[in-house]
């Protein structure tokens, strides 16, 4: 295996530092979609792919495209556009960030073009490295705007969304200028994309608990959201006894624990209770209503539907026991997204090779590859961060995992550049 | 058993009617302490009792004061003052209220006062029907205002409390010419004061459920208020294995059954979480933290005690099993009031007599009888309301059910005359 070059790595670690300083808040690390903050990250990246002789551009959603145009493409007629692989990752934070959820992923994308460059290597398609402009949604509560525009498939409901301060994201789009009906009717894939690969922390404690540095992602979790609404009767604490109540909140405590329980006893399955409210909300006054939020993940479609379908009769039961009414409003059920099998076999034949091991990860979270999977195949490779802790200014990855990290995704694009059809 | 007078049952019908409509919102009955609305009902009262030939005062914490002296009364040297009962209850009302918790219990005694004169009665003590300014705690958030400035127990630290335009209580009881600190020098419960007794809605539905129209309190339970804080761990509710997680909601919904489960268990006792809530509170991260009210209410001291005792030490195994955090912060710790064995016993007599069944109950609620049981016996008499609703405009007596409320009490202090020492 060949060595990383030192100043490289260097600079990785040292661009990774800088970008986390750059914020639109003084003291802690946010950056929005479409701030002057993520303009200066631009700047500099702008100097440092002129440094790494790549081209570099903004579009029309702010995602920051540096393009490395391969000498080791064969010649194409003008009808057949470049091959081209993409490495990306985003730019955008969630606020009082840390500095490696999403910029990692596109400094390592930028430190691995160089790596190739500086090993003499000129794979059979263009690589661009991508940071997309917001990939968390702090702005417009709406996450993914800069993959889903790259990728072509921004919908045109999104620009009448608005912000904390009363602007639309359509206004937000057009303030460079061009229309935001005019952007969007301009969006489309690049032209040859063939694949997409994407570096990221675990944001969790599984790659610590294997001790590796890096994992390789088999899928990336199908997800599905609801709101569970009970109704009961409100009552005086202390006239009404205790055999005469109908409490909701004593329902949804039932439920919240039969969330758990399932999840416990279903492997693969991760499901939480993040928000819980009930009303009227007095401590003398038991509770007439309560609205809990259910969070459940699952890698396969199938096994999440199933345990989704065996909850809403289970709590329908435990409702149903006490008098209570039950009512299940959907806000999102996503479908599992899996990953290529011939992008991640180089992922993985890497990993194997660097670290002696390649543990498989489903991703519980999602990521700009869930998007972008829609118009190419797509991999992923984890890189482990302390205590699975993410979105604190605390999160940390030791840098020999980054270093590891950049190796195994440059070893990757050389095997895939070795196999391209 | 001697009839009541129709006309004496039809003024005491329109009048609780009457009350529903005198109110400081339009549309709702509210009607809170020092408002122009109670002026008005005290304006009223001061007509009905010149003509029932009872005097009307009105004392520095607006309690409506109506005294029949009787004639009964035997003469007293100059420093023996004259024996006082009193039949009280209060006149303010919760916010969008009905028009029976607490109004129905001073125009009952009114009602009382004027059946006592029409069967000629001269009972040898003076009765004062009163109406307390303050049960609900609308205006400053604590209740009893009225019922202790009467029994001379108003502390000083209360006149700082804010009502929701900033005014102080010291600046509302000083609005009437005499400083507030002048007010609570001279506060002193009245001379003679030699028993109380209370007719007040049963506020719940053990009446309904006994198909007794009225029943005899033996005591208002003691009560124990207490925050409980349970401290986890934040995580990503999406990649956070569930072995991995401290999930701070978790432990609180076994918290709040196990709760319920105690209470359904031990007889007397009833517990209820009316408020809780979660931090960080976000539907894809694992609550971090949860904060949950506790009302535990039981007619004995001891088995509360023993209840709260018993759940601390389970509510902390519970917490422990989980890794998590829990600390409780207890808000009050109330006393058990028992009732007086002989004014109980003449209502109880009274009871057995017109509605062949003297139900005995425990008032989980707080009265005015809490308070004034400082100073003197009292005593309690429940009238059944529909469904056990309260504090709600729907609240209803069925106007028989008011009757044999009357006819108990005027029969219950003819009862106490005789047998006056």
């Amino acid at each position: 295996m060949r060595p990383l070059d030192p100043a490289i790595v260097a600079r990785l670690h040292a661009r990774v530092a800088e970008l986390g300083t750059i914020s639109e808040e003084p003291g802690r690390l946010t950056r929005s979609f479409f701030s002057a903050a993520m303009t200066r990250v631009h700047a500099r990246f702008a100097e440092w792919a002129e440094a790494a002789g790549l081209s570099c551009a903004v579009d029309p959603a702010d995602n920051l495209r540096l393009r490395w145009t391969s000498s080791g493409v064969t010649a194409a007629n003008e009808n057949t556009p470049r091959p081209l692989l993409v490495i990306g990752s985003h730019l955008d934070t969630v606020r009082d960030a840390g500095r490696y959820d999403g910029p990692l992923g596109v400094l390592t994308g930028l430190a691995c073009v160089e790596q190739l460059r500086a090993w003499g290597e000129a794979p059979p398609f263009d690589v661009e490295v991508v940071g997309f402009s917001d990939e968390e949604g702090l702005r417009f509560q709406t996450a993914y705007l800069g993959s889903a525009y790259y990728a072509g498939v921004f919908p045109e409901a999104w620009l009448a969304l608005r912000d904390a301060a009363g602007a639309t994201l359509g206004e937000v789009l057009s303030s460079r200028g061009t229309p935001a009906a005019e952007v969007l009717a301009a969006q489309r894939a690049p032209a040859g994309l063939c694949g997409y690969l994407e570096l990221h922390i675990e944001q969790g404690p599984q790659l610590e608990a294997d001790a590796c540095a890096v994992g390789v992602v088999s899928a990336i979790a199908a997800q599905t959201r609801a709101r569970l609404v009970f109704t009961g009767k409100a009552g005086h604490a202390g006239t009404t006894p205790m055999d005469l109540r109908q409490d909701a909140l004593c329902a949804a405590a039932e439920v919240v624990l039969a969330v758990e329980a399932r999840a416990r006893a279903t492997p693969g399955l991760r499901a939480t209770v993040g928000q819980i409210a009930v009303s009227p909300g007095a401590s003398n006054v038991i509770p007439a209503g309560a609205t809990l939020t259910l969070d459940i993940r699952h890698p396969e479609d199938a096994a999440l539907g199933a345990a989704v379908a065996a909850l809403e009769v289970e709590t329908a039961a435990l409702a149903d026991a006490r008098g209570i009414g039950l009512r299940w409003e959907f806000l999102q059920k996503g479908r599992a997204v899996p990953m290529d099998a011939g992008l991640s076999g180089h992922l993985r034949a890497a990993a194997l090779a660097r670290q002696g091991a390649a543990p498989v990860l489903v991703s519980g979270a999602g990521h700009d590859a869930a998007v972008i999977s829609r118009v190419c195949p797509v991999a992923m490779l984890f890189v482990r961060n302390r205590d699975g802790l993410s979105h604190h200014p605390d999160e940390y990855v030791e840098p020999a995992d980054a270093e590891l990290g950049l190796a195994v995704l440059a070893d990757a694009v050389v095997r895939h550049a070795a196999a391209f059809p």
